[in-house]
């Protein structure tokens, strides 16, 4: 079982297998679905999927049961994207949280997460809607709220004073999101794209901005339309 | 300041007003912006929608400041529906909360009741992207979380086995998602819509269907495809 994307290259772990294996028939399976929480068998619903749709549904068909729902899909990069792309999100929250700026605000947080997420997405070759459903937002708001979320939790400790150093050394588990940030940073300048909340977390992780600073540098753009992201 | 839909009907606020006073030049503010923390000065992003886009321009510089972040949007049915709408998935997300099934279990039904919300608003009339905003899933996140959220509190305390009855006795402020609920299957009839969600909160609110049973009922539909609702 594995997650996430590769470090430097924001690999998918899709591309690295048929990259290691060759062209192999692949299935990725992803969502809101918290370990601790399915280990319990407390009820999720998932997306199963393959650029074979006869694949997803065998995979759906395998995996449904009444604790588990599963949704089929066509569009890989963005599924899995999706479950590496919302720990930025996720820390972006964490940071908001711990500043005390209230639900209204991580809220908006997450809507216009997701429409980050979806930006660079497209850049990367996944369709734009799939980060409208539970593979994005979906599991972008169990990563944003749960106690169990580790981005989440790096975010309060920045918002506590904190520094990285400090974090990273105290944490037993990885908290993915502090490295895809530095990836997708350099992304977004690569394929010049707008992503405000990933530069604002990068800021705050990696160049010692004030929290709080970020989070007004975010509200203080420029007036703009939510019909060109929509 | 007015919200909302009318109860039986569903008619939005600029559509009364259109009825009342004649056609006028419209614009509605709607998104995640709970009274209690925008009156402590906290920030919020909201959308602007009109027909009329140098309007929403003109209410976007009018509330634009460094606490409150607005975007322009054209979709005027959409974003009064999403506001309205958003009630119901939270009474679900209330009682999901409520028999303590996780959070995995609660992103799902946000991320599948903005697709149901979608669903209806199309039917009556509003753009299906319009709830992938702030003013949809947006509002929902925050309805859904926040501990100032009433619809939320109705979800809670059925979950704990009060009736519907005890619970409007009890409470001070209205929740609108409890006539809306009503009002949104009867549509759902005529239109013929799928909309499980908010079938199941009507069974559980109106008909004594026992919270659990209503979920599991959730889970267990026909396997289907995300593909036909992004």
């Amino acid at each position: 079982v594995a997650k996430g994307v590769e470090q430097k290259t924001l690999k998918r772990p899709s591309e690295i297998i048929n990259e290691l294996l060759g062209a192999r028939r692949i299935c990725v399976l992803s969502g809101p679905s918290h370990a601790e929480e399915v280990a319990r068998r407390l009820p999720a619903c998932v997306v199963a999927a393959s650029h074979n749709q006869r694949l997803a549904q065998e995979v759906q068909q395998v995996f449904m049961n009444d604790r588990l729902r599963v949704y089929t899909h066509n569009d890989v990069p963005g599924v899995e994207l999706g479950g590496a792309l919302k720990n930025i999100i996720a820390i972006a929250a964490g940071i908001c949280e711990g500043l005390k700026l209230g639900d209204n605000a991580r809220a908006a947080l997450m809507s216009r997460g997701m429409i980050e997420m979806g930006r660079l997405g497209v850049a990367l070759g996944a369709r734009k809607s799939t980060f409208f459903g539970l593979a994005g937002i979906g599991d972008l708001i169990t990563t944003c709220v749960s106690r169990y979320g580790r981005n989440r939790e790096v975010g309060l400790r920045i918002a506590r004073g904190e520094t990285l150093t400090e974090i990273l050394k105290r944490m037993e588990q990885v908290a993915e999101g502090v490295w895809t940030t530095r990836a997708v940073v350099q992304l977004a300048r690569r394929y010049q794209l707008d992503m405000p909340i990933t530069q604002e977390v990068y800021k705050v992780l990696y160049k010692g901005k004030p929290p709080l600073e970020a989070m007004q540098a975010l509200m203080q753009r420029a007036p703009k339309s939510e019909l060109v992201d929509l």
